[in-house]
């Protein structure tokens, strides 16, 4: 950590700062230039506070050398985490696809785009029991039998379940859950986020609409602070001006997440555009950026075609971007040589 | 409610549209242009689901005439809310100070600086018992001790206290609390806001870090959907890429929340600069702009001066920016004759 | 154009706008709601100014129905614009490959780095000679020696030759370039787009800073409304909050493009990441999600690496890049059967 | 500035860099920590390219301890600048009010506009003589019949006329122009900067669309690094998700500049918020938040009422909002001592 001091600094109160850090067991290398002193923090400055420090005031700025994150911290865990999810894996090489409707509504609905979206390649299942909407007048899913659908759906294809939580009161319902969603409006409901590092289940954080790259590897840590060191990232894009596309999404995390921390990326085209159209082009550039798998809505009853969210995919379209994904997945797996 | 249709729409999904929405008592005012056509919704179109219908391969966009809030939407309750905490009122013309440190950290703290702020005219007093923080491993607060602290305080003092909640599980904790805080990052947990209507304790919502004014509208929707009219909304700055200051402060939050809806807004110059130097300026701005109240950082130990945040005055700082801002209402208030 | 009127609108002022209206040979077509009057209009809207209607007192909101792009529409210019320079063409199915060191520095540099890209695959020679630089100390470029070193290099590998304007009188001395690029901080610099559209060469536009879709459109609506209608657009990534990248790249715009318009669309990696270690993902996700090429930052000296910007890649990293761009559009045009 | 290696550096490459560095007379503190060694620089670093040191293979990160403006800094030039237009002046406690229409149309409007605003109090006359418009089908501007009819506003009242340029070969024209306006998307028209810093005419610089502090401050030292020193500021909003108000209003910038630097600071409360309600409550905010002076649209004929911008006050409201801003001013100077 490098603590950038104010012109002539009070000496009392640099004394004070410095006796304190000492006190920490951190040594301090001084370097002092034409205009500025500049203390080099030598030590176990991780648990240092930099903003407490750079609120005295006698100092500039603060600049941490270190990340703040270590279980999620890449330099300190090398190997790349690998989730084992029923007959398959998420991460390592892998192209995972989980595919459903954004809400969980009917069996026969349930039952019908498992089946389809399994035919077409899909290793996960999707689908919302738990529906957080901006409206409290809008419907909030089927909550304890969205639930009860989503296992009948799974006992039918075999493909294992990822879907949300709300609240930790839920928690007893996820019984038969296969990944625990946290979604983008929870990635700092560290409450939850706690409570869902103290079970085993793996949890998959969505980005939060204007969560830096950081502060998303932190809500993973609190996760793995908590002894459940099974996290997924995925990408939804971030809120910016652009309005044309409901978010931007932001492909470079891919990588970026990728050097930081090992944890697999899963990228959500689907509300990240909110346009169906723009779903499979994203879909084909996220795995062509690195991506362990995609998070894409399915919706499958024809007469209600036009009922679907303006993003969801019907089988015949999710059938043909899937085959296309999984060659490309393929190619990029062949190009690694 | 206004549906603009693609160009030469399929015949079979408009009738069924058609015929869906006048199933909803909405009739239907067709303006054929020359490359579209459009359909004017006349009728209670607030439980319409616009997403929904923008996702109909037949239509290119929807556009809502009305705001899909009922009961924050100063149309449908033109009087303005004023808030009676304690022997003081918040909105209706009166200047709220809500005044105190950070985080609730010891006795003598509280009790001291609860008395140096209500000498300078503080009409509240806040504190952090329970914080949410970016680090698992930083200092998470006092939360039940802190509490003991803060009603300790308001004995000694009488002024009333606002602080923050993080989750259900921790309400029956705030029973000598009198206004409860939704911090930025539960703007939208929605479960907590449901709870949190069902009781009758004013709420003081803070703005999201990227919501726009109508979600966090719908967020006071959701606390007076459940019963519970008594919200306050608190603009706290919006997360831009201007780094210098810690969030950018959107005065112009408050002559919109007034115009669309009937709350007090308080404005937090604190956290939304997050430098000490510039809360003076921002807070003298917000009452200039019409702001009913202010929530303000205040330190009190001048030994540990430098270990409070950046953004926290101390007492005699706090009691000439209080002096002026109380001089500033009384001379706005002057002007509205 | 829909016309949204606010409650009990003043008639008189309601008259005066129907006559303006009809004036302009816009017929209405009026749908009168519970709570608004709605006025459909019909007929040529496009030079109807918007901002000036909305600006009524009697109107609460205006939405267009139609872009107001015409040349730029894809609507009405169905076809991909195709772009022939020299032997190579951009757009088609084509993967251009734009590459070269960000600043002209010498001779020596600019031969041994045109010949070393045009041997890894490169269709087209970049390179900044006027350089918008923050500073006004900075190297703002070698001006009118750079572009006669460029065109050396030209002379030397028949590369043609892609680099930026800064201003108007700056035209004469771009005779031998071959495409003009206009950079993000010019995007909405008016006078130069006219101007530009004046000639015949091939315009790059890129995307500015925060520019939405749309104005990135007029842009290109500019130079096409002066008779120019070779244009390309560059998307460059655009800011937000996220500082560890330097912007963040849009890829979505590439599909988005593609559906408004109908022109070939470039993608900047190095720019928009700000980081070497990037480029290589972001290039492959940008031609996974249909790019039609690329501009890349490559430098040459090893003696001076250190000194080159930190998205530069070094012509052996480019080459490894190239031969996967190149295979990868390849599968990605297998697929399009 | 200081230089942040990456683990275990190659010793060549940093023998390379510190003999570089200290031809160039820095000399050099390091600081050995656990993880990273830390160079701090220490000498003249304005002329050292930080780009490029953060671009060897060998460094982790670089940081600037001073800011590289040096005519604008504050610390070097710590007196306010006051600028002399006519018999008014911008800055040092005064009140400057720019008001006039959006364009210039007639020589009745210009006449009638500039008599009504100064008798309501305004100190200069504001109108748009070129106009930057999106698209290249809307109205550009009346050009030099324009500046004409301002030219003629400024014979009757003596009110100076603030106007903006476009392009450098306007300038000529602009002899009678009082101050010269650079608008937000020539911020960093960086030909066109330098340009107005060889003449001696005052310059208002608006703030870029997304232009940070720092760029902004980048753009006068611009100017002034060709001799002019005349340089105000001018916040305008910049652009965010929230799409309510047609920009965000900073007025953070107001403190943040004067602490940076020692510049008048003017603010635009009519294109920032792009709604003539929002116009008053914001321009009292800003010079509650001590700002030099506004700039506002008024638009002055009845008849045609409807046909201004929806951000233009007519001269009863501008009237009446002058009143309390000369008094609001009056009463925040009266708090100074």
């Amino acid at each position: 950590m490098i603590v950038v001091l104010k012109q002539n600094p009070n000496q009392t109160q640099l004394d004070y700062l410095i006796n304190w850090l000492e006190g920490k067991n951190i040594s301090i290398h001084t370097s002092v230039g034409d205009s500025h002193m500049i203390l080099g923090l030598v030590g176990d400055t991780s648990k240092l506070d930099a903003d407490l420090i750079s609120a005295l005031d006698i100092v500039e700025s603060v600049k941490r050398v270190q990340e703040p994150y270590k279980n999620a911290n890449r330099k300190f865990h090398p190997e790349e985490t690998i989730i084992k999810v029923g007959d398959t894996q998420i991460g390592g090489g892998t192209l995972t696809l989980m595919a459903g409707p954004c809400s969980v509504e009917t069996e026969e609905q349930m039952i019908a785009v498992a089946k389809a979206v399994k035919a077409s390649g899909a290793t996960m299942l999707r689908g919302g029991a738990f529906k957080p909407r901006t409206s409290p007048y809008a419907f909030q899913g089927l909550g304890a039998e969205g639930l009860r659908l989503l296992k009948l759906a799974k006992q039918e294809t075999g493909l294992p379940i990822v879907t949300e939580i709300m609240e930790i009161s839920q928690l007893p319902l996820f019984d038969d859950v296969d990944v625990i969603q946290v979604g983008t409006r929870n990635m700092q409901n560290f409450n939850l986020l706690k409570e869902l590092g103290a079970q085993k289940k793996p949890v998959m954080i969505k980005r939060g609409m204007s969560a830096t790259y950081e502060e998303w590897l932190m809500s993973a840590e609190y996760v793995m602070s908590q002894g459940n060191e099974n996290v997924i990232l995925c990408e939804r894009g971030i809120r910016t001006y652009e309005s044309y596309t409901r978010n931007t999404l932001d492909l470079s995390a891919i990588p970026v997440l990728k050097h930081l921390s090992h944890f697999p990326v899963i990228v959500d085209p689907s509300h990240a555009t909110g346009k169906s159209s723009l779903v499979p082009p994203m879909a084909m550039a996220a795995v062509g950026g690195g991506a362990d798998g995609l998070i894409i809505e399915v919706h499958n009853d024809p007469a209600k075609a036009w009922c679907d969210g303006p993003q969801s995919l019907n089988p015949v379209q999710f059938d043909k971007l899937s085959r296309k994904l999984i060659a490309m997945k393929d190619f990029m797996n062949s190009l690694e040589d």
